[in-house]
């Protein structure tokens, strides 16, 4: 399959993110991406799940990571019998959808959808690595359309010339959304907090909106509320890590603190992506507590003494009363009303934003 | 003079802040500090001007160093005639009192208190320079006196073993808050936010926190929502660039969104330090918009790609409705109710914490 298949220019700079070839997986390294672009290489789906655990790829790049390890671990067995290899390929898909803890349940295109295909191209004879890797990029194809119809309900909510605030780095539905606001001419300046620690909105999200020649101001995350008031802010929109039925969303850490302050300004808050049927509720979603020292460091240089500790949680919560709708594939939804999103519909989980 | 004056252990530590000695001021370098102990020598009051508007100090930091620079100017225009020595001081404390927009109005230590001492020293034969910088040592300690009870008004909101968040680096009011609660018993646990970009909480009130033994916690600018909540804060507590008779303050950019969380999750906010009769209303207060290309490095290393925009506001503006109470040496006051501290009281504006 071709790799020019993804639908996006935008896309095919980032379709590197993790891509599969004859034993091993090489993964765009957003660590240090954009000053410098490099690649993990991952031989084993081990090394594969120890770069997602490790933040090699974050946002939707662990989604074409993941099953991507998949066609390497079909590599690793496959001199063994077509039972062992599935068994293998089983266990690996544990492994890897368990690389980490917040986003086990939206692995199933590495629990379930990875596997069929695998028992197929076993059962026709064909190369089961070859196979998961097609299947991965058919899937992906889908999932930039599905991304593509929220873009669409998203923009819908910004005005002409308006000034919009973004948060981490939303991957897949940033590029849709600036597609979109181009293809319909509707000019929109934005400001990204830069999202310590990691600062995936001053090197990712700020880097894609400049590419695609948006006005884009990087602000550090101590000045959302300034900015919403001082630059007459229209919007808040962010993505998610998960979308519960309930109407929590859990996303990178911050955004709950931006979603606050919008409430108090008056400016609505947006979150595009599908909601997650694997959290029917807010409980059922764990908060990744990383290493507190990487507080403690700004790109790579030490801030605090020793003997001072540091804090780390991935992501936090936000209620669905500080959120004024959830851009959907099928429509904008009220986040107090997210089951009716189910309603009628074949589960297409494997395909969650 | 001896420089062991001040009545603080801490207050020694930091006491090289800004320290004349026979034609130069040596100022500890903040932007460096804690990682390295450097100083940055002005051999004139135009270079001592110089390093407050580059932040070589901050915080309170400039009120000792900008009076150490008139000593400087006392000692530039040794050799001219009295009359032209004083018309000497009267330019150099407008340059050096303009080094800042946000803080010109609190300079009045050089503008006004300097130059009467300056007058007496000519008279009566003394050298300018030292008589200006013992006045100095002399109001800083009755600053600390005067900062002392605001720590005592403060610390009375602090529940045993509470928790406590604060905002950049408040030093005097910090030391004498620690100093307090170590004196009272009152052990407290502290969130710093990093403060960005200059990481001043992670850098300095981390620091001094530690050193005074306290449990000190760094977080980055994203995470007080989520800390209030998980960490159970009792109290956000900061002290203030301008606290305004209408009830207003400007602190380092972020306090305000601290401030509208603090409120959304019922958590008291405490400002320390008192009105300054030279701003009766917030529109007197200028906001330093800083140079926009800081907010794109973190401890010098480049974060976003060119093109992309920078935005730096130095403070921001909290409304009184966020604010619990204002800390005062004479008591706790009601935000609204401000213009009562001046109630039959002479101004002592220069020694404003």
């Amino acid at each position: 399959m071709d790799r020019q298949d993804a639908n996006l220019a935008f896309m095919l700079r980032y379709e590197n993110i993790a891509w599969y070839e004859d034993g091993e997986v090489r993964v765009l390294d957003r660590r240090v991406y954009p000053a410098k672009t490099s690649f993990v290489v991952c031989r084993t789906h081990v090394e594969l799940a120890k770069a997602i655990t490790d933040m090699v790829t974050q946002s939707a790049g662990p989604f074409t990571a993941a099953p991507m390890g998949m066609a390497l671990a079909a590599w690793e067995c496959r001199d063994m019998t077509a039972e062992k290899q599935m068994e293998y390929l089983r266990n690996a898909s544990y492994t890897i959808s368990h690389a980490r803890p917040t986003t086990v349940n939206r692995m199933k295109i590495v629990t379930e959808a990875c596997l069929p295909s695998a028992k197929k191209a076993l059962a026709e004879g064909k190369r089961v690595d070859i196979a998961i890797r097609d299947f991965v990029v058919e899937a992906n194809n889908m999932r930039y359309a599905k991304v593509g119809r929220c873009a669409k309900y998203l923009v819908d909510m910004f005005p002409d010339n308006g000034t919009v605030m973004t948060q981490c780095f939303a991957e897949t539905i940033l590029g849709m959304m600036l597609k979109e606001c181009s293809e319909r001419g509707k000019r929109i300046r934005l400001f990204c907090p830069e999202t310590r620690p990691y600062f995936q909105g001053a090197r990712l999200t700020a880097t894609v909106c400049h590419d695609m020649g948006f006005d884009v101001t990087v602000i550090t995350d101590n000045m959302p509320a300034f900015v919403m008031k001082r630059e007459k802010v229209d919007v808040f929109t962010c993505a998610a890590d998960a979308i519960c039925v309930d109407g929590y969303v859990f996303n990178k850490v911050g955004t709950s603190q931006i979603a606050i302050c919008a409430n108090y300004f008056g400016i609505p808050t947006f979150i595009s992506g599908a909601p997650d049927i694997g959290h029917p509720t807010h409980d059922s979603v764990t908060i990744e507590m990383r290493d507190p020292e990487f507080s403690l460091q700004a790109m790579g240089v030490r801030t605090a003494v020793e003997g001072v500790k540091g804090y780390y949680p991935a992501f936090d919560m936000t209620p669905p009363h500080l959120i004024s709708g959830i851009a959907t594939d099928r429509g904008m939804f009220s986040p107090f009303d997210l089951k009716r999103y189910f309603e009628g519909r074949v589960d297409d989980g494997i395909l969650t934003v």
